[in-house]
């Protein structure tokens, strides 16, 4: 039977509850927050949906020892007003940095023996922190990294042809932050190279508009929710079924020495293994580049 | 092919979109709110998910002539705080019956003809309003009254017993606010009556308690949003299916002259007809007393 | 990990494998056949689905270890050619007698804990027969039994009044097979007894037409699926998701010593316990024959 | 409201019949078949099952006068048995190409103005005949054709491979027929070619085994259904929700005047236009190859 837990309540994380809940992905979910009356509300919110739901699902709350068992944790805790202000996911570092050790600490502590999908921001180096404090290897915990920016990629490009986002292929790699970028060479439609599409100047600016639309929506509504609930569900789904889905996440990467969105292959055992990608010299660049920012961030808080 | 607005997009607005659209039950989507930001940032979040959702789903925002041929409308506008601060949904009336006004006139203004769920508190008052502004029929227009109460006490019931909410049938029935009341004389759990499980006393409690539970998860998260939105998608598909689903929701009874929680058969047309209850004298005369306190409240409105 | 075997696959049986895997309920299957064949073909046309399914779904075939550690086995091996020539579900007993003595067996000896659904005919008389065979406790292996025959009472009810099937509640008791019947002082619609709908003619045309219409069906493509498919995955969503699905089942009653249709609260541990019901005294003396008939029926066997 | 039409209640037929209710694709739902028996018993399983279905879905059958306002028919007449006689689709082409003349002239006069799928066998001849009978433009008539061989393809290149079929992108082309073919330039697995991981004499074993296959089914069960039918609610929903989405199927290609397997754009128009490939001389010299035979055959019985 398939048990999740879910720490940290706040929109990211209540949305993979309840999307979790509807669509009767989990029989057993277990939400933990740092605010008793939040986890209390989204508890009762969802055992008061039970009736008009199609499926049954076993709620539970506050209760570390009920993960010992559960299959896949997906951490989602965090501070967005602290992204916000600062225009860059880093804003949340220092708050999220602590809390990764906290509940690293807290997780260890329950024997979990299971998958940890991190999603808290900035993702590569909480999940990087969150790997060393937990330490389970490196095919156990991975973040949703550029899995989310890839979808906004796919969706810039299929608007600028008319056509459905599932057309398009390819990746957004690196940082899940500013320094982040589309690798046009791996981006096709409909088996078509953007390269032959689209000119230098406008793969740049769809480049940029990327992590832009996530600062309009953050704006907008204060955070973002939708796009990456769905991303981390599809990632749920794909480890329990064990179904090799092959997705943009961020991997350790030994070449590098650390977490980076980079494509993968996500199975039962978490990242079944890496899909090395032939790049341009300067995508290769690039994703150095942004390879040695994720580090020195946290080289700074080490 | 199905087409839904949705007008306001506060946290109840945009789950009842999150979850139309991540279960495919429309193929078209009107997102409309007074803030232009919170329109922008839901637009394009969901935009952004559309990669990695099993639908496609074509959103439109901010456009009221895309209602004109809309199969259903839902509004859900209003302002969570006023209520939360009074402790009582008729907080929000001053703000919604305003906005019932002005958005009921733009609706009639684009000729819709569809069936609309009306959300927005205190909702058998809202609807009234509605009503009387759009011209609608009676069977077009209804809300989402008590049977979202309906469901928290299916809860109640069923955790008082260790069963599935859905084994338990029955109504929770008048106002979708503090004069609500649980008529426990249609209540049964498996084909069994309530009245033959628990004592007065018992039964007592636990009718009170579904509106209190409401207000631990609107403290607790500063709304409630999960339930309603699954019992407004629950609405949607019985309307597009023509089910002839059976559902407490908020109708006209000429009885009373006041729409109210009570039981009708939904379908194409909207309410398909009311079905009278055998209820006690005494469930008879709460209901008949909550029906006074939503009239006296929009007298005092009008 | 979700993790079903299906053994038999027949029309039922491939049905069920089906929707299981469409609707993305397992994670992994096991395809059991005596025809070779016939599950080297259901495994493929599986197979050949995983391009174009929402869900990632793992397919074994023909492998009894597999079922070692698989959380449910739904029997639905059978031969219905001898039903419709017969006219009557007994018309397999012969046949399946001998199949559920052989198929147990193999169960047994794979080590299998979890729990079986026997979808076999005669249901009530074949699932005695596999329990006695494996040696599982009652509660751990449990038959479709009328959970088929009452959602065809319901839409029997339904039709006549216009309705939702789901907006009937009730049962058919006793026997799957001739012996059934609608045990109309448990059966409502809407809260309102059909006792007071419909006069005991009627009543006893709609009973006799539960039994006929399966026959209809039978006759006309040769067999009955759907139907009985999405009986199956209910209950096998009941299982995983510890519903506490109430429902009327063929369950072991102390009472008359023999499985039979009866209602049941559904969940992780199978049958977690049978519902009393206050049946008139003429419902009950049906109960009793249909239950004499069963164990006449399995007393010819032995 | 979403109606569809399905005519030719077959193994395939009565399967999409199945999904699109259990999957609540639609509202309401036309079946049609020229055995009535079969009909009124594949009527009747899925009314049956309306009681424990997750959605009302409203069946009619043997009504051709409710197909005027149906968004959709699809077409899947024919007879099974005449293919595996053969080991060749056109072994339908008597018995089906009169099907088509016969059942197009019955969908033109009730005046339907919708979008119709061909399932039926030979499918590109097929479609071509009913397409000339119905008179409809060609957009608004095609073949579920190599959309089902290109999901068989994906599934045999991601079994190499240990990988998820949806990883693999790309087409088979031509005749859904013993002439198609995989055109290996345009497939790849996660954005890497087939040509840098396959040998010559392995991708042409491959690309033989996509047809193999289905008569692998089609012998072991009689038939072949789960692939196709989950296909063809592929377009269904594809055109429901005008995604744009870009699939293989039988499209007339004014280049060679004949339906062929090629990539389209699935929308609210059926074929919102044909993508060109850029094929190697080879493959495309195949595709021209595969138009003749279909030509050739039409011809034969003109």
């Amino acid at each position: 039977m398939r048990k999740v837990g879910i720490i940290g309540l706040g929109h990211v994380g209540a949305t993979v509850a309840y999307t979790l809940f509807t669509h009767g992905v989990v029989d057993t979910m277990v939400l933990i927050d740092a605010n008793e009356g939040k986890a209390v509300a989204e508890y009762n919110d969802l055992r008061d949906t039970l009736a008009r739901n199609d499926y049954h699902v076993n709620v539970y709350m506050q209760d570390w020892s009920q993960l010992a068992d559960a299959d896949i944790i997906i951490t989602s805790f965090g501070k967005i007003s602290a992204v916000i202000e600062n225009g860059d996911r880093f804003g949340e570092f220092g708050i999220n940095s602590k809390n990764a050790k906290e509940i690293g600490e807290k997780i260890k502590a329950t024997g979990f023996k299971g998958i940890i999908i991190n999603i808290s921001n900035p993702c590569d180096a909480i999940t990087t922190l969150l790997q060393e404090t937990i330490g389970l290897p490196h095919n156990k915990i991975f973040g949703t990294g550029t899995f989310l920016d890839t979808a906004r990629m796919q969706r810039i490009v299929a608007e600028e042809l008319g056509q459905d986002p599932r057309n398009v292929q390819g990746f957004v790699l690196g940082e899940h932050g500013s320094s982040q970028f589309s690798a046009w060479s791996t981006v096709s439609v409909n088996g078509k190279s953007v390269l032959e599409i689209f000119d230098d100047q406008k793969l740049a600016q769809m480049s940029a508009q990327s992590n832009k639309n996530s600062f309009i929506v953050a704006r907008g509504k204060g955070y973002t929710s939708y796009a990456i609930a769905t991303c981390a569900v599809k990632l749920v789904l794909a480890i329990f079924s064990d179904a090799h889905l092959f997705a943009p996440v961020s991997v350790y990467l030994e070449e590098f020495g650390t977490y980076i969105g980079y494509p993968a292959i996500v199975g039962k055992n978490g990242i079944e293994r890496v899909v090395k990608l032939k790049l341009t010299d300067n995508e290769y660049a690039q994703l150095a580049k942004s390879a040695d920012i994720i580090k020195e961030h946290i080289d700074q808080i080490k």
